[in-house]
């Protein structure tokens, strides 16, 4: 690293010294880059990058958590759900050939990698280079930690055939199942939160990390493919490892509980992962993302009795509990009674979203609250981008309908939707959608 | 705290138990309300609550950092900046009187000083009291920690004088200083994120506790104020003690390094805090908030080669350091040459928002980076919450227009104003605005 335009010194290296803690991400960028023996574990869970010679000047600080970008499913999946998202979603720019996108993919691959360990993009990254050139990285992430950062790439329907062209010769491989989601009851869908021919979902501890990777990817993506939308999100309203407590959605109430976590290769293998017999072939091990943007009337909501809210919801608000009684984790009990009527409430969420009340289906959550800002009445504009993993749609779509009697149903709006064939993870050489069009 | 709706048994106990990290928050409440003597340290500052009977389950966990909100002046404003930011604008509802007002600055600040201990709102919180009734908290910040939440209440002109009616017969105690902004080159306002009679600064190191006051503070307020618009942020762009390092915004440079800190009470004195012989008396200990919403014009600037930057701020885009050499903290050398032609250009940030250009004005910078999602034309909507505090509306005033010639203006566009006048701290028992309003 240089700084250009700095006559007599080197900054850089001041900087460094006077400031130990910036040392870590250049000390990550070189053992990635040069010592690989530092880099330890498999292709599942995450790993730690151990910096040892920053150790002895930084005692207190944790070491930083990196998701391995490669495997065979893609990270973001059942990786430990991170603090922060920012989903983005592209559409390929008119006029560009199938070699354009398997060239996007491609640097996509290789900008997600390096991003996932912390480094910058590109070959020269943000200060090195021709100081006559745009740099390759926009430098805004320069001094953080990798902050667990996982980029999840998505194929959505119009990748495949848009009005009826094939542009990409993939009409044929489209999965029948990957198609726009249909209309639910109280849907009230915008298109500037809604569908997008590629996804990007971006998970981060730390908001700016995954700001900083989706603004360098759509950098890389410039003449092939342009955003479309994008939503960002905050506390995680989920939990993928048993080890990560349940935190709340912007209702107060616990979100996540009954989740499918990592943990349980048996229900990944029956309800997430595409299986190699349910084609087509270059999604075996891929899954299928669903997003919908739900906005929760925040003020009606807020109105409801404690009591009320408990009901519609089938939980205690405090512990997380079925009201049938026992704590977070208890099984729901669907036939207890209190005094005759049914603990658990005929049109609750919990009930009707159930797998027991879906012959079985379940989902994989990742969801995230979001604030908009206010309404121009003076509401909130929040609620919950609702992410699911699945190895079919149907599970998804199933469940919704099931969901068409929620008492929720009062509280919240439809406000996105958006859907993703996600391809298998790529080996380090190799790149995401290869299965695809390779 | 109980569970209503869940026969036969405490779900809440059981849940303390399985999960000891959600008992912080209990124990947090149990100390600031019946154990005064754990709640130590000065007025200003922060101070740790101890919590000795979790820490033996719970020795990895640092203790939560709470700032204390009654004091001389207000919190929010020294206070070592937070990673979060979620600001909102109010205005008081038609029909409201004085005593509406005063009723509502009291019950703010008592809502306000409960959040800053990491309390739940109201007398009976989020899961106590009538099931019948909605509950007085949302809920959603049960399980956090006080997260250095600090709210930061201000005074918009509107609050003394709308449309030449004095509807809280304050027009007389109006600060002459306190007006809407002048208008300045390239502002390109829009009234949804521009102006209010009361400001609400609410910064927290997680979101969803900055989220979950100002949703609380605004329920609050029903009847009495309505939210006008709201801003989140993150990535803080400033520091406020000489131990924060120096962030980065979005143009990728680091922010704030040249900041008024929390350890030069003279600084504060000269630049920051309204003395009592400036006038009015009323806000003596207080200061003024100006806020930009500055939207960068990401794109563009990331095509500018990296010289180019650092020639347009003044400094090396790594280090920080000006481009008169150094490191970042050196000062800047206004009259270094470079091969004949002057090392920090006469048109560059750093020069024309310096003190040695402004007759010595200086203001104490609080801002965020915001990201709102992506433009229908694909671009990025991102930029700087600007917000800074100073002794007068007039030291911003000079600044920004020694900026008409910065070269920077060609990639931002300031699209949100506000000003609010910030009354001093109030001390337990008291509330904020009791010196205009008592």
């Amino acid at each position: 690293m240089t700084d250009p335009d700095v006559p007599g010194g080197s900054p850089t290296e001041e900087r460094v010294a006077a400031h130990p803690e910036l040392s870590r991400r250049a000390l990550l960028g070189a053992a990635a880059a040069g010592t690989a023996g530092l880099v330890i574990g498999g292709l599942t869970g995450p790993l730690l990058i151990a910096s040892p010679a920053a150790a002895p000047t930084e005692p207190a600080v944790p070491e930083p958590t990196v998701h391995p970008f490669f495997g065979a499913h893609q990270a973001g999946i059942t990786t430990p759900v991170q603090d922060h998202l920012f989903f983005a979603a592209f559409d390929m720019v008119d006029g560009t050939d199938r070699r354009d996108l398997e060239r996007l993919l491609r640097d996509w691959t290789a900008g997600a990698a390096r991003l996932t360990e912390g480094l910058q993009v590109g070959a020269s990254g943000a200060l090195a280079g021709d100081a006559e050139l745009p740099p390759d990285d926009t430098g805004e992430a320069l001094d953080l930690t990798p902050s667990a950062l996982t980029v999840t790439i998505g194929f959505g329907p119009g990748l495949f055939e848009r009005n009826g062209v094939d542009r990409y010769g993939l009409a044929a491989a489209r999965p029948p199942e990957l198609e726009r989601l249909p209309p639910f009851k109280d849907d009230a869908l915008k298109a500037s939160s809604s569908g997008g021919e590629l996804g990007l979902q971006v998970c981060a501890d730390d908001p700016q990390v995954a700001v900083h990777a989706v603004r360098n990817l759509a950098r890389i993506a410039a003449g092939r493919a342009g955003a479309r939308w994008s939503q960002a999100g905050f506390g995680r309203t989920s939990r993928t490892t048993a080890g990560q407590h349940t935190p709340r959605n912007l209702l107060g109430f616990k979100d996540g509980t009954n989740n499918i976590l990592s943990d349980d290769p048996d229900g990944l293998d029956r309800d997430v992962w595409v299986a190699r017999d349910d084609g087509p072939a270059w999604l075996a091990g891929g899954t299928y993302l669903v997003l919908r943007k739900i906005e929760v009337l925040i003020e009606d909501w807020d109105q409801e009795p404690l009591s009320s809210q408990q009901t519609i919801i089938g939980r205690a608000k405090g512990s997380g509990a079925p009201l049938s009684g026992g704590h977070e984790l208890s099984a729901p009990d669907f036939e207890a009674r209190v005094g005759g009527a049914l603990a658990i409430d005929r049109a609750s969420h919990v009930r009707l979203a159930h797998p027991s009340n879906n012959r079985g289906r379940r989902i994989l959550r990742r969801g995230y609250n979001y604030v908009d800002g206010h309404h121009p009445d003076g509401r909130l504009d929040a609620g919950l981008v609702f992410i699911s993993f699945q190895r079919t749609p149907g599970q998804f779509i199933a469940i919704q309908r099931a969901l068409a009697t929620d008492r929720l149903n009062e509280y919240v709006r439809h406000v996105g939707s958006a859907i993703f064939a996600v391809p298998p993870g790529a080996s380090a050489g190799g790149y995401i959608g290869e299965t695809l069009l390779g």
